[in-house]
């Protein structure tokens, strides 16, 4: 029998808000439409954004099975507070359209799936028992910002989320800036975005005057800013930053 | 008068391979094809694979100017053996098209410009002079073989080549191996595809039986393939990898 292959669909960055206007293919390459149309099985980090992504799928490139026939099942949340963590026996289960021959879809709110994102459990537990992962091409808001920033692409680490607590953070921030200096490494970091306009205080008070920082948010919508410039320029020249889109924020320090 | 944009443009992950096969927007989101079809200037790695490229948009979306009419510059090569690096008069000349109020094109070889790849320096000339820096969506061949390896996503550092020096190299990956057991940061590396196996070997020789080891090449090609599992099932059953394409080698300590 044929067996199931676990394929990562890359979402868009828009968080679904460009979702009347723009059709997909504007977004998302065709090859990836059309391996997206073709899945009757998915696992989702949320099944009522992913209903709303494979709609617009849909318009664009028919779907083989209607949304309301697809087999959908929500990635399990970690547990909260603790670092108790999901059993294999969970991720085993959610695989089960693979050892039927089934192709499985797995899908995040934006972005590549597995990457900033949850997913990677999935994936790894398709590797330990052997079926083909195949990833379609789609953006990294991630990547893109790191492009964007003129910072160090030959080098660079993503850092995911900070401490909250504003000590815990600071001296995270100037550990990170000196390995940043020591290793020529670009240091990524995203955040909740209620919280942008304070890690973005919190990195101009932590880093060097003579550090870079670049801060991208809504990349690939028709609102992409980026901003990449000398901590001091950023502290002459204050930016405020909207709390309603996450916000990638990249530093290097100077050699 | 309006200011010019440096517009970075991602090429396909394919270096061109797929060229006669596949149009262009099954690799390529239509906005992205849409907006490197409209520029008539720009700066790229390699002006005949720029050219390449432009004419598989131009088959797609109807190029704003003809490929023989295009102004196209490349991407100053690093002086040999030294660290003396490009001054900044070359960076500024090339984004002369700017201060016209022309946007300017920026293009790889493959995949994104700046990430794991030149341009950065010219992105950042860019900011520099309070240029506008636009991204395209596209994929990097990094990001989408991290999402395939099913290793940890949350937390990665790409860290370019190894040295080529043997007693170095399996340094250097000891040393990356540490930081991924105490970070539980994945560790992502390339390599010139002649050498593809000998790094491999390396990374099977160094690391500890219990890492884990994913090696992706070819993605988002119909010969994609990813192989993630510990060291010692690969040291088992080893995998011989073909030296015609760049892989993308990832490991992670076990905790």
């Amino acid at each position: 029998m044929r067996r199931g292959r676990l394929i990562l669909v890359p979402n868009t960055l828009d968080f679904g808000i460009a979702g009347a206007a723009a059709p997909l293919d504007d977004l998302l390459p065709r090859s990836t439409l059309r391996a997206a149309a073709a899945l009757s099985h998915w696992v989702v980090e949320n099944a009522k954004s992913a209903r709303a992504f494979l709609k617009r799928v849909d318009a664009v490139q028919p779907l083989a099975t209607p949304v309301q026939g697809l087999q959908m099942q929500e990635l399990p949340r970690p547990p909260k507070g603790g670092k108790a963590s999901i059993p294999t026996e969970q991720w085993q289960a959610l695989l089960a359209p693979l050892r039927q021959g089934l192709d499985l879809g797995l899908l995040s709110e934006a972005g590549l799936p597995a990457v900033a994102d949850p997913g990677s459990n999935l994936v790894a537990q398709a590797h330990r028992e052997g079926f083909e992962v195949l990833t379609l091409a789609g953006a990294s808001s991630l990547v893109l910002a790191l492009a964007a920033s003129g910072l160090q692409g030959q080098s660079f680490a993503f850092i995911g989320y900070l401490p909250v607590e504003a000590t815990a953070r600071s001296a995270r921030i100037r550990e990170l800036e000196q390995r940043s200096r020591k290793e020529g490494q670009t240091q990524i970091a995203i955040e909740t975005p209620y919280r942008n306009q304070a890690l973005l205080e919190a990195l101009l008070a932590a880093l060097q005057e003579g550090s870079q920082l670049s801060v991208s948010r809504a990349l690939t919508t028709a609102e992409a800013w980026t901003r990449s410039a000398r901590v001091a320029d950023w502290r002459r020249q204050p930016s405020s930053l909207p709390g309603d889109q996450p916000a990638i924020f990249s530093w290097l320090a100077s050699a």
